[in-house]
């Protein structure tokens, strides 16, 4: 339609397709929007969908499935496997983050990559990390999910061998300010190496993460050609 | 002086007596108002006097002390020691906090408690202060200095079993605003039993210790008395 | 569930044993969380119950308690009593803030100290306070709790022999913006010795002043030990 | 010359002449605008002068007085009395607000009024405010100023009968950010009929509260008249 | 009741009695605060009641009256007459600003002032204002309400010769943050005697307004004494 | 040089050659990029040059004129003529606004059109602007500088018949932050028709007046055309 | 009605008549002010009227036009013909910012100008821009509407030869921070000559542009004149 | 020394040597940190050392080395060769942005890693950078650093097929903010896969994009093993 010029040489451009971010848009746009992609595109994905928008999607979209905890929507063929070598490790401070890290979980599973799930392991019980520690090695980028004051990426960063990309979430309240703490926390983190996304976005941690895994693997076939 | 009320009674009212807060007052002002007050209190103290204005008030005022790195004055009876029972703990996230810690470490001691420091053990590297948990446990009560993103008392408040006072520093750039970031995240900390005080405020930080245990020993004569 | 790791061991490591809040969080995963703590702690605790919840959860726990005005469910035994010497003050600046000076006197009684309750006497009419001097004389630690300006707590710190906990509340218009007005105010006190916690947050309050009465107990133990 | 037009109307539209705001102005820019104003205003006006400005004026600007602590030039004629009935209570809180505190005297005494000067009254030692109550009853209106938390006004206003102008300065660090602190304190008073100016704004406080007299004065004639 | 202290000498002490403000509070308490101050006063009122609120309160309060516009439940002689000599002014920039307005213009009433009204002259047209400038010459003093850019006081401030009060709106939109940008306009307004008022807060204007009335009534009647 | 890709189609494509932003370029960079730039333009020009930089630069740039109040260096033809028809009206609130002014209008001189300067009219004294309508009534286009409150556009643009562009300046102290009070002044104008630059930026307001006169010079030739 | 001065002399001072910006008033009102409107001019326009104000405004004000997607109702003449020379390009960065780009485009029409739309063309396909430059290069102003990020406008000014007005949506979450996020981006443009509104001011933006083709058609008219 | 606990380990558990943050050190504390961390590193690196600092370490710190544009003192061997496969393209947006953009540059060559330049090619002029799409193909990992509207990185990551690091700067003025436009505007990036990191990080986007070459390296290793 006239209303959206869908990005079809997205995923050429930077391997991964456009992905429908649904609020401000009805229900028969995302419909139209999905119609026209599920031609060119194997997965279709629309994010942030809530349960009332999904039942309106339900009838004008066939074989749509959703992902309710991380209230994504998406058109998938009957089974999704890794595509990409390597894991990322979601971890998150609480239970109360959990919808966004399972945005971040199931838009990575659906773009092709292998997750390792970590979740309620906040600072003010640091036991709960260290006693699992062996997500932290055995992933190949963390994504850190935290609220409230938003310390747990510092903590993972000091402890793990990897890129970890932290991601804020508006749990909170009060000093909280709908996530400005632990976003001010996370960008302020004096381990190095944690590249910060918006808050809430577990969609961009995803993407961002599933872009290192893609890199790693271009350069082990550029290496194993030469 | 018509410029200064001094409030004499403070110590009887507050159990701590008025200290001087130097920025905006001339060091004549402040060389007046300490020899108003030495007249009635053991100790008096200035905070927040910066080298050239100590210079100025050497000459001013006799028998000043100056503890440079905690940037304080003061004027002291030849030996000073603990009058109340219990430990100050003192911990701070990294070396650039050190002004501000020291602040909290002076002002705890010229007030007539034992203090027991630890520099340097932010949560980049949180073995640092895993191998020091026994500062932690012979504490009665901590004070924790940190700037940058300011993770640190939450994790402390969730390993110890004693009042946990946080202190945010202005130590930091860009995103931190000033102090802003970690007063955020301390306010925020998702484990409970932190009380915060201002950005770089050492010496508020350390009264409240001191009320803390003068609290404490108040309880234990009264139940001794009875 | 997976959902949750509880932190059993929090009341060894810090005293007090981990408190549900329920934001962010379904009927079904509270009422599961505190099936699961009961076990092992005599008291359950969740904050934060809009009635709803708490109608939700009534039927699904057994044994509930709901304090309404302080917006907390618990599990308790028949009879609470103090366990500690010493009293918790509890001062609040209008009846509007009831709520949140509420949520401080509960969690407080419920962790097994004793409190004494005084409301309604904010400074624009300051003889209401000055007439109740005796409470701020009665009480081993005073936790204050005011929004609009929050000027409260400077004026009892001044007044006060003891630790000052000062409770910001969103209650207020215009340029409070949320409780970031009373929050300022509390950190920026001239007098010395408040500690300040969250916007709203009596529970963190509670539990800070519950740590100090206990480090006076167990000072006063290893006192008469020795 | 081009670069200002004087407003030179402005005292018989509003009661008051225009007054040289001098920061981003050039030496020669205000003694240019001196000498032109000082041809139809008894009294002529600069305020926020530098000592280096002022030795600057000095050589330029004929019979120009200082008054250093309040950073203001005048040329004034010999004696100045005051013309109104009534007395401008200007109340501090910190001895550091004094500057603000003397822009608010000295501009209500070189406009005409009376004066009554009560420094360094804080919150924090209430007694010292309500030892000097008297100064409240006999104002007719009072100036208020204070920076930190900016409690004063508040109280202040609960005590007194009579319009209150709150004055917040930039005293104080870290969560003040520059006077913020204090002015949201300011502007939700919970103590009615107060009215805030600017931080540091002793100047637009003097001037309000002289329009407050010359409207007092112009009742009593109005109705001597009738 | 024992969750609001009334404040029953208020009137005696600032000359105004205590009013509810009502956010925060039940339609219970609020009529019970109504019972016991009508005991003592002859007007009682309550602001920011919402239709739904005044519909709870009818049935549990006799003879109250609501002013719709003015979000105002009051109880009231059968006839309410000016008691001080003066007018009050009172102009809003924009229909919107109509509620606020009015809540300064019905406590203003209802205190014993008389008060002339001037709405929607804002400064988009500036001569809506030139063209009435007989409200600004004919008040004693002027309160000014004035959303989005909240420019309008400083053109009043510029025009008039008496006091001006200023109350921003949270009118508009966008960048207005709430009411945030015509506070910041009006707190840095370039005419002199403008005081500023929180956000939305028609009633502390007008208490302010009514104090200036008041002190110029104490000064006529000191006056003829003498 | 390496450090600097110059962007030489700028005019072709905007109307607008580069111009070069100086804060965080050395005096040596400035140079470098003024000299491989005047092989293409006619016209060289660089903002917000200090004295010191520009004393720097003028030993090392043959030719380089200095608008010192406009902090403006630039390489000219002897002789600049308005290539453009239409008045590019500039009007300032204040004295101290005049650095920015005077940046908006050399900027627009130098780019080739005709300017009427209008100095210090802020709201504070109306009539003064009032009694220069003449300026906007033959200007096409309109510039309106303002620092402290910022009214000044609104009301211009509620009397001018022709765009006007606003500029907020960083003149102002306490609760103007820096430019934000009119800023926010600016975007919240309820005279619609008002375009905002950034704080202090009179340069992008002049060539944002150039475009204006630009688009009506070309629609004027292309109307001949036809 | 008394509760509105309709400004009636607007069209002929500023080229525009007034419209009525809906929210704070009630359906009567508006159609009140609707029915004195269309006394006097041909197109009497409301914004931000949501669907039920539409519903209860149908009844009461004849020939009424809704154009839902824009949210304006409009009494119009059957037939509105561009009056002026040029075309009004409006660009949009996602689908989501539809109903601001709207706003403009249907404010522009029914103001005489023609318009071309370009929707859903935002930076990251930047090709979807590059595609269409026509766009840019036959409008004679451009209008560009984005939200989330907002540097559609920067990228737009830096190609085409025309004036920018940059209107920044609300369209986001997280650090958009209501629109903060992309006002701030297009004040900070570092392409000249970009003119910005209030966030979601689709409205404004239109009337400037008008503005400018309007003093484009006056210097037309004035040089064929001469 | 007793006032820094310097991290020995890690490297080892993290893949990188704690770095020297100077701001807030002595001369003597950096000197005494290096003169340990050379013992256990072959590579000792201090961040933000302005000229007179490196002046003062000169002296006391044997074989040292200024990386002047960088700001960056670093202990190193004669040769420093890449030691991983990959590119790390470092991309600015102006010449002003050059001290972050080579402080992100010389960190990651010393840290054995492969970097390619491209200075000043922000989206005012967007031909610049698509004429150099080279080395957005060419690098394994992009950082992008800019300041102003910061629109830089939104635009490659359209472009670019793998991951993006931006860096914010506090390069600008007025609503600049010191850097949060452009940090706001890089955390809402519509294009998804964005990484940031605090404003002027350039050595924490280095150490970030160093991880992400460690970890594709690390996956190479363990694919070749199997
Ligand atoms: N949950 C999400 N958070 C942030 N960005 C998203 C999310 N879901 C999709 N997106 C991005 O938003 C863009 C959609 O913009 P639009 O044109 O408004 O649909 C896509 O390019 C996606 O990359
Ligand atoms: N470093 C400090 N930080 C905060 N408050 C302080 C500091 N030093 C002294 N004070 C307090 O500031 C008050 C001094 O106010 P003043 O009357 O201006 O001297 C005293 O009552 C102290 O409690
Ligand atoms: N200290 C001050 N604070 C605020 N406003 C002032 C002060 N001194 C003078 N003014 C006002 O600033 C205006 C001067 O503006 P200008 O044209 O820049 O001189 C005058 O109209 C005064 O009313
Ligand atoms: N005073 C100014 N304010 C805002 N932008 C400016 C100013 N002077 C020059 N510029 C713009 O800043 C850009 C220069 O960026 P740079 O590459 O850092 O030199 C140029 O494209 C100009 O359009
Ligand atoms: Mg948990
Ligand atoms: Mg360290
Ligand atoms: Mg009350
Ligand atoms: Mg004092
Ligand atoms: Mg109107
Ligand atoms: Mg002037
Ligand atoms: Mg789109
Ligand atoms: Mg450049």
């Amino acid at each position: 339609g006239e209303f959206a010029k869908i990005d079809n040489h997205r995923a050429l451009r930077t391997g991964f397709p456009e992905v429908i971010w649904s609020p401000g848009k009805t229900p028969d746009q995302i419909a139209q929007i999905m119609e026209v992609m599920r031609l060119r595109n194997p997965v279709v994905m629309a994010t942030r969908i809530e349960g009332a928008v999904y039942a309106a999607l339900q009838s004008r979209v066939r074989g749509l499935r959703y992902y309710e905890s991380a209230r994504i929507c998406a058109i998938t063929p009957p089974e999704i496997e890794p595509r990409y070598p390597g894991t990322i490790g979601i971890i998150s401070a609480g239970t109360a983050d959990l919808p966004v890290a399972e945005e971040a979980a199931v838009t990575a599973e659906l773009s092709g990559f292998h997750v390792q799930r970590l979740w309620d392991v906040g600072v003010a019980g640091i036991h709960r990390l260290l006693n699992n520690r062996h997500v932290l090695t055995s992933a190949s980028v963390l994504i850190v999910v935290a609220g409230m004051e938003g310390a747990l990426p510092s903590v993972v960063a000091g402890l793990a061998d990897c890129p970890v990309i932290a991601v804020p979430t508006s749990i909170g309240y009060g000093a909280s300010f709908g996530g400005l703490a632990p976003l001010l926390t996370m960008l302020n983190s004096c381990a190095a190496g944690v590249g910060v996304v918006n808050i809430d976005n577990g969609f961009g941690a995803a993407i961002l993460a599933g872009q290192i895994l893609r890199t790693a693997e271009k350069l082990r076939l550029a290496s194993s050609d030469s």
